[in-house]
């Protein structure tokens, strides 16, 4: 019997978070700064929705959960680490993330520095250091796809593009193309990757699913900046409507807050569309979809 | 006929130029001003010590060297990373490397952050992306060996290790804990990469080359110390004296220049030791070591 929605997604996110507490060197561990920064940086944080989504493309896949595990925490240690660098001064200079002081304020700017540095660089050795495939080419092709997604022509490019038009009026397109770097490629890779654990999808299913999540990446995005627009600052957890006042471009700004409700409506009933074609094996795609799409932080 | 150490290192120098020439994206590749500072951190820059010791650990090995190319490129991106962020204002606030304006200083902070992050990651795409061994499961080995030399238990773990105490006295011991880290663990990757990307050497004989690299890691620090000490601004392409400014402790501040002088002589001696068994097949890697020990700058 297919488990509800809600006791599925928290035993992952608990896995996601035993795996992570065992894995990140111990506070113990010299240099012992920088591994509580670490700990603190990643654990007990956020709605894991990255995670949830490997292990749902996993389900999709039917791949071994203790493989996917892996992948979601790579994953998952990829998207911290560009957190903590992106709440430093030099980027939007952030002091609340999860409703806790972000990593540079709890500790100091280069153990910060240094915090994303590391997140980063453990996402790999993960990646290289456990079986993920039954073939190995197979697991380097899961290394490329997340180190693509995730440099300067993926999510830290999305990061410099973004930067690069603070205060200026982006067009939709503009818009849009920042959105696909900066958060959709990770959120793409980690649905690839979930489906990668196991060789059960051909080709034809596998374009189809990142279809899927390039879908998933974007409405995301502008469900995160409608709720920017409308949420207080003790709901969301981190500093609400700093879009607006940065002045940065958001789809609320350039759509209004109705428009960008619609937009994220019409991207969730096409990455439901092709979900349709998978039928009851996407049962856990279609429900972290609509979490996300109905999430309120 | 063995060429002449000058022109086979600077045929290496030109082959890791070109690759990385080619490899990082375009100028006009957007994020444009991303690219640029990549480009600008990685290309025409240093002596490329990391990438000589991983040809000559390739030379060793038999391996190809369109191979080690790949992986010195990979180490070389590492390491240019790690200078791009070592010198923002939060860290070691210097405005001058390899003879011009450190990268913040040259674009800006959150370009600096982000030109760090982003060759960070391509280096693990470079390692995916090639074939560098016969057996995918050696080339997964050898990117698990990259990231460890270069995350919070190797590289950067050296460097929160030196953070956390600067304008304290270090021991000897400590001194060194820190530069097997900070230095040493990103050398032995360059050697024991060039040497795995072909499978002639046995456990042995990577258990002694490895050894070597250890020896060869710490002296390069030692030297570096000295080189520091001594050296004018002008002749080291970097701000000279910052380690007795910034009250950092050092082999000289410990040692004196003296004793510290016969350190790296001493551990020059037991590297040429280890390559001796190696026979004729080491003669780069004993030229390069003393290319590094012999340096001026």
């Amino acid at each position: 019997m297919t488990t509800d929605f809600q006791s599925w997604a928290s035993q992952r996110q608990i896995a996601i978070e035993t795996f992570l507490n065992a894995r990140l060197p111990a506070v113990d561990c010299v240099p012992v700064r920088l591994h509580q920064a670490m700990r603190y940086s990643i654990l007990d944080g956020g709605k894991r929705v990255r995670p949830l989504l490997a292990f749902a493309a996993g389900e999709l896949s039917q791949a071994d959960e203790t493989r996917v595990t892996v992948v979601a925490a790579a994953v998952e240690l990829i998207h911290g680490y560009s957190l903590v660098h992106d709440d430093m001064p030099c980027m939007d200079n952030d002091v609340l993330r999860r409703g806790k002081p972000t990593c540079h304020v709890e500790f100091d700017e280069a153990t910060a520095l240094l915090t994303g540095d590391s997140l980063q660089t453990l996402a790999f050795e993960l990646l290289a250091e456990r079986k993920l495939s039954d073939n190995a080419e197979t697991q380097l092709a899961m290394i490329k796809q997340l180190a693509s997604a995730s440099g300067s022509r993926g999510m830290a490019g999305g990061q410099a593009f973004d930067l690069d038009n603070v205060g200026r009026m982006l067009t939709l397109p503009e818009l849009e193309f920042m959105h696909i770097h900066k958060t959709g490629a990770l959120i793409r890779a980690a649905v690839m990757l979930g489906a990668h654990c196991s060789n059960v999808l051909n080709a034809a299913q596998l374009e189809k699913l990142d279809h899927f999540a390039k879908c998933v990446g974007l409405a995301f995005q502008v469900v995160d900046d409608v709720l920017d627009a409308e949420a207080s600052t003790a709901t969301l957890g981190k500093t609400a409507g700093k879009d607006a006042e940065n002045n940065k471009p958001t789809y609320v700004s350039i759509l209004g807050i109705r428009e960008a409700r619609a937009l994220a409506e019409k991207l969730q009933y096409d990455a439901d569309q092709v979900l349709h074609e998978f039928g009851e094996a996407a049962i856990r795609l279609r429900q972290v979809t609509d979490f996300i799409i109905k999430r309120k932080f």
